[in-house]
């Protein structure tokens, strides 16, 4: 019986579980948040004392790691985190690998959830698709040929900020109108609160003022989506222009790499019917005639990035 | 000795070529015309005379071809040309093999000649780069993993109709500001022929227009080149815009799949300093600071399809 190591360092949060080889069921399974003022040492810590409490004294056969941030998955080593600090350049494998003797491997969590789709999520028995990850950014992870396509310096997938709408709002990137600007929680929130505060906007946003009690620091992208599905004004501009930039976005993907199936997950695909309509439709008209996909939401929710480093062990498949 | 027989259905000009396998020069080399008024049948008639001209009696020992259109590689099928009617669904690869009784290899001109640049020409030694050809129209090819990636469908490769300005001018696509619509020959005389006839413009074009002695229908991509090399204000304004949408366009490309390298080939990338210039800055500041690569235009010229169909051949190489 071997047992795999299953990692997912998320930003916010911290998760591990064990499973045997081939099984789909966790043996064991603990999840943490990250503390507001965590860095990578306190993130490492408290990793370490989830793993002691699943493991205890046994040795597991490998180790799979998604980590939420740009990683140079042929060495392991994590780039950065976006989120917390004291991240940059850890050799997240090799500090693993000593640590616990196993073979271990370490990748993105945009990739990690692509393969993890592929193997036991919406993407079986499909050979090349792009897995999309819309929440507080817009990430991505490619499947071609079968197996992960990571870029020449493992930064492929990074459709968040490809240019849609280059007259369009500024992103934190320094470009205008990139698919995150657009798209993603926040920035729908931030542009609500843009439109709500513009004394010339002719849209009034009644309903969404209400659901924060007039405090426009409290938008989330989830509030705008259930403004939208009762009809508020603003809500609705706001989702429909994060549709038609993913739309877009994927239209031009499909064009670009041709993929039999795009895969959609994240807080903001729980945005309802009209988000997705508009969202395929715009797709479906951005990509040429010949040029045909599927887009399905993803299947494994807040676990795929744990399957998925389930799956990057069993691809290597060198420890066996 | 084994032979490989190459050919070349351009849409404007047909060729073929014979080569040793493992050499570098051609034995035998014809290239024609394809009469104005041509359609599938002409254009293979013509081909099967330069064949029989090119080999005598000599059997080679497996053809490879580059055809201009959307091509089913994995059947060798054309789908159609843009240019020559009557090639709806035709079996190329089946009708060569009958006929000469060899492995026969059948791929768009884009991916061959994306191909044919990585072995022979400015991409030997890259394992990921996209090719791209800029000229009557804008296609691309890929080479990932060291192989050509044709996409699920075969139709991978399409930049030309990336969306990258959704206010611009209409596309034959029928979507409003593709890379072709901005940056293709073609579309580029259109462009300056709109300004100039424009009344309100403010731009004058005095050497664009004495280039053509006023008559607007002689316009072309070489000729709005030549003009902004000596500063004509319109040809610079339009060809300023071509450079600035290729730019786009391929820094979204390198955040999508992270390639190593771009090859530009094609006449409008003959279009002098300042067009490049305009495009490697726009693609660098499109581009994530972490995702890097290179620009370089292609080696091969107008023979990169034939030389292409070589190397479609020889990576099959079941043929040895």
């Amino acid at each position: 019986m071997r047992l795999i190591l299953a990692l997912d360092f998320g930003g916010t949060k911290l998760a591990a579980g064990v499973v045997n080889a081939g099984s789909r069921e966790w043996l064991y399974y603990e999840r943490r948040l990250s503390p507001a003022n965590a860095d990578a040492s306190t993130d490492l810590k408290i990793m370490r004392s989830l793993i002691h409490s699943l493991l205890q004294d046994v040795t597991p056969a490998a180790i799979g790691v998604s980590f939420g941030g740009p990683v140079d998955a042929t060495t392991g080593t994590v780039r950065l985190s976006h989120h917390v600090p004291g991240w940059e350049n850890i050799p997240l494998k090799n500090l693993l690998e000593e640590e616990f003797g196993v073979l271990t491997s370490v990748d993105n969590d945009a990739n990690v959830a692509a393969l993890g789709e592929q193997q036991f999520g919406a993407g079986q028995g499909y050979d090349s698709l792009f897995y999309m990850t819309i929440s507080t950014g817009v990430g991505g992870g490619w499947i071609l040929n079968g197996k992960p396509w990571r870029g020449a310096m493992g930064m492929a997938g990074e459709i968040g900020h490809m240019v849609v709408d280059p007259t369009g709002p500024i992103c934190l990137c320094g470009k205008r109108g990139c698919v995150e600007r657009l798209a993603s929680g926040p920035y729908m929130a931030q542009n609500a609160r843009e439109i709500l505060t513009n004394p010339q906007a002719i849209l009034s946003g009644e309903l969404l003022k209400n659901l924060v009690g007039n405090n426009l620091n409290l938008l989330t992208g989830q509030l705008i989506s259930e403004a939208a599905a009762k009809g508020d004004d603003v809500a609705t501009t706001v989702l429909q222009k994060s549709a038609w930039a993913l739309g877009l976005g994927i239209g031009n993907v499909a064009n670009l790499v041709n993929p039999k199936l795009f895969i959609l997950g994240g807080s903001v695909t729980k945005a309802g019917k009209s988000w997705w309509d508009t969202l395929q439709k715009t797709a479906k008209e951005t990509a040429l005639p010949e040029v045909t996909f599927e887009i399905l939401p993803a299947a494994l929710g807040d676990d795929a990035p744990l399957w998925g480093a389930v799956a990057l062990v069993e691809e290597i498949g060198r420890w066996e």
